[in-house]
């Protein structure tokens, strides 16, 4: 299974918005086949392992298939996989875990057996969980996986008060920064990073065919039709007052515009994300600054950080949330600590948010 | 050599102001005898061992000494252990490192070379020089190392902007903090900590005989003679400006008063931490508020940063040094971090100061 999960790996940056699964067909102990989920419309893992096989002149009757989620059962862009290892004469089936996609949920294990394939789930799921955090969170909440990325210094600033913030953390941090872009379907941004930074915020140094969608949350639609992140692929520009003239000319360059307002006249974020959930973004990826940074989690939008500190200390700066002052310690935002990473000369920290005690 | 560093880490709160060393004498791949340095004028690691050795009924002669430093040559409080090993008729010594106090540096082995003894140095050596670093770094510098302490959340505040602080970091967290304290021989804080939150500044949790000096920066000499940090072992009270009868009634209550005042009327530490240098204070900790923390960071007296990160946010708050605003971010103060745990549910983050380039 772990070596099916390496295989599920080397689709990071293709397969969205499916999952990425792996799958590895094991006979008398070796090897027989393996693959990975193609880009969407194109074969699933199993398909790919079991044509992996028959590349290779083995015979996969009565072989094990270890796969990281359970084999689909229904009719979607492409025809079901557990149709196809019914016939090819699996012997056993091993799922890291069930599907959560309420289309299969058990459904195709069941399948399996019925066809009297003997099946087990639940193996290194926690890895497959992992692995399609974004996608489960799609099927499971109807919501993306949102994870917010912070560049600060060891005593929590993001930029001086004068705004330079260009570079606090080193190359490595950087690079690695644009691997979490790449696996992600959406990068979030708001109007004020694109005024201050007139970022392109795409994804630079990591080979991937899926370049993630820009939306910028503008809700004045004050954008520069001039700027960078306009230039290249069609962004979404999600707004929240009425502007056709701007709209219109938006448009035409390409670019959506999506008004969601909320009742303060700003962006309704929670319905963004439930918005992108249903565009079938599985992980987002917000790089914005203090003020949307901390209107996101505010708002519940935030299910986990990317925090890059450097080993500086810079002192009065900007910080990496507005938040509000809070009157009681016993209200500040709880996360836990789910991997700490050296990169390079800094620290990478995913935190992820607790869900408060009903 | 691990084994002699596991012996010599069991001094850790005892020996001070010696270092801690540890001595393992094996003979035919079998440990004869072991020990670590005792109190300061009790014997030192090599005596215990060979003390060990005779107590188990152990010949060591012809045998291998491995001692995390070099063996001292010099009459201190004690006599030489290179005598010792000599007339013990131990056939090699294998040190961690070359002494790097100037009473001993290289002599000893020296001296043990030409009693036909066979030596060798600098196995571990840096593992050695860790657990001695305060040690080390007396003997080198004439100066104490100094950690600074601060604990704050993952967005870098250490207190709600009205003070609340406890407790931003978890039991664990705190627990280690004092075995950290435990390490030092002073913990130095400032009159505005006494003030704010009327700690003891003492270690508890940690089994050790000695406690350190509780050292004030208390420039005005405003502390209250009812302070809690007042009522314990006696405190070194560091002021700037003349109060005799305050001093007086300090002094009378069994606490010293230094006057150590600088050309702004404010307490020179770097003159503070020379002195506590020549007072024979290897490790210091600093557990203040952000205005000492900064003073000491501005002034070059810190070495190493010890930074408990808490899981949580909680937007605008105290910060942990208050430095003044940069102006360019190429001026911000450098560090590399040295070592990364997690403790309980926090992050322990020891970061070093890097030397800006001459």
């Amino acid at each position: 299974m772990a070596l099916a999960l390496d295989w599920a790996a080397r689709g990071m940056y293709i397969t969205a918005p499916n999952p990425r699964i792996g799958c590895v067909i094991v006979k008398d102990g070796i090897v027989i086949g393996a693959g990975h989920t193609q880009p969407a419309g194109q074969a699933h893992a199993e398909i790919q392992a079991l044509r992996d096989a028959a590349a290779r002149g083995n015979d996969v009757r009565g072989a094990t298939a270890y796969v990281t989620l359970e084999p689909c059962s229904h009719h979607g862009r492409t025809p079901p996989c557990s149709d196809a290892l019914v016939q090819a004469g699996l012997g056993r089936v091993v799922a890291a875990m069930v599907d959560p996609n309420p289309l299969v949920a058990g459904r195709g294990l069941a399948q399996l057996e019925a066809a009297g394939i003997e099946v087990k789930a639940g193996v290194l799921a926690e890895a497959a969980q992992e692995l399609n955090v974004g996608f489960f969170s799609r099927m499971v909440r109807g919501l993306p996986w949102v994870r917010l990325k912070v560049a600060a210094s060891l005593d929590g600033a993001t930029a001086l008060a004068g705004g330079e913030s260009q570079w606090i953390t080193g190359e490595a941090a950087r690079a690695d920064g644009h691997a979490w872009r790449a696996r992600a379907s959406a990068i979030v941004t708001g109007i004020g990073t694109v005024k201050a930074d007139n970022p392109q915020l795409t994804v630079r140094g990591v080979d991937t065919p899926l370049q993630p969608r820009r939306v910028i949350v503008d809700s004045r639609l004050e954008i520069d039709p001039g700027a960078r992140i306009l230039q290249g692929e069609p962004c979404w520009i999600v707004a929240a007052v009425e502007n056709h003239d701007k709209a219109a000319a938006l448009q035409a360059a390409g670019h959506e515009v999506l008004m969601l307002p909320n009742a303060r006249g700003k962006v309704d974020l929670p319905a963004l994300m439930r918005e992108l959930g249903r565009r079938e973004i599985n992980e987002v990826h917000v790089e914005a600054g203090s003020k949307l940074n901390a209107s996101m989690v505010r708002e519940g939008c935030v299910d986990e950080l990317l925090a890059y500190l450097a080993p500086s200390l810079i002192g009065p700066g900007q910080g990496m949330f507005d938040l509000p002052a809070l009157e009681r310690l016993a209200d500040r935002r709880q996360l836990r600590f789910h991997d700490v990473a050296r990169v390079g000369d800094d620290l990478r920290i995913l935190a992820r948010f607790v869900e408060p005690a009903a």
